[in-house]
């Protein structure tokens, strides 16, 4: 637990990096599973890579993949400021990763404890385990004033 | 429905170039919805490229969306060989893709007419127009025909 608490302050640094440059505020952090490496760590770039998919989980998953040179990488465990959405939980699921830590839940767009909850689906073919609710108030907390911020500007 | 044929036949070869390339065959094919223009066309490159999310739609959809500078080009539309997974349909929602057109269905690890069915969720924020079964049995039976050859090499 304290290791999860770790990991997940470094992904709330990326989520605050995010922000900073104008993205949604979330952060992953990829790590061995045994040895503790940080293969990747990112924020969301969906706005500077003109790419809908450039969620911070997929970009860690890729760099991290790439790394292995494979596409099943079932050492590493995810950790995420907030709750994967449907598309993030495909490529979790694909990617084989073992441990999901999730920061804050997502009512209005996640997919594995909201909306189509991928891993309960008879079409997902690996569920990995998952852990929800680390630093989860200031994993929210962040996404909360982030978009607070953008409703004054408009 | 001349044009959904002549689209799906174009994604149909890509499915066929992906095979050659020991890829799962799927094919995918975006288009301006008024101009005609392909602006991308890819088969699957998740074994050569070592990412989990590197399915066709996924790559098709980056790649109109760097082409346009933007993270949603809703004047596409996309053409995909098969129905696509749960990680895809998030990503053809973000990306606000007008009209989806699908091959074959999937029932083992499609997402949109099977499994967590994303779409028909609340936490899907944009729903493409979708038509489902354009040149169904040709997509579907190369489908088969790689898994039939894959399984006699095991």
């Amino acid at each position: 637990m304290d290791d999860d608490i770790t990991y997940m302050r470094m992904a709330l640094e990326e989520a605050k990096t995010a922000m900073a440059r104008d993205e949604v505020p979330i952060g992953a952090v990829l790590v061995h599973c045994e040895t503790g490496e940080i293969v990747s760590k990112n924020g969301n770039r969906t706005r500077e890579l003109y790419d809908p998919s450039a969620h911070a989980e997929i970009l860690v998953i890729r760099e991290g993949c790439a790394h292995d040179e494979a596409q099943r990488i079932p050492d590493y465990d995810l950790y995420v400021t907030l709750e994967p959405c449907a598309m993030c939980a495909g490529a979790i699921s694909f990617a084989r990763i073992r441990r999901l830590v999730i920061g804050a839940q997502d009512p209005k767009g996640g997919g594995i404890l909201h909306g189509g909850q991928f891993f309960e689906q008879k079409t997902c073919h690996h569920r990995p385990v998952v852990i929800s609710g680390v630093l989860e108030e200031a994993c929210g907390q962040i996404l909360k004033d982030f978009f607070k911020a953008k409703r004054k500007t408009l």
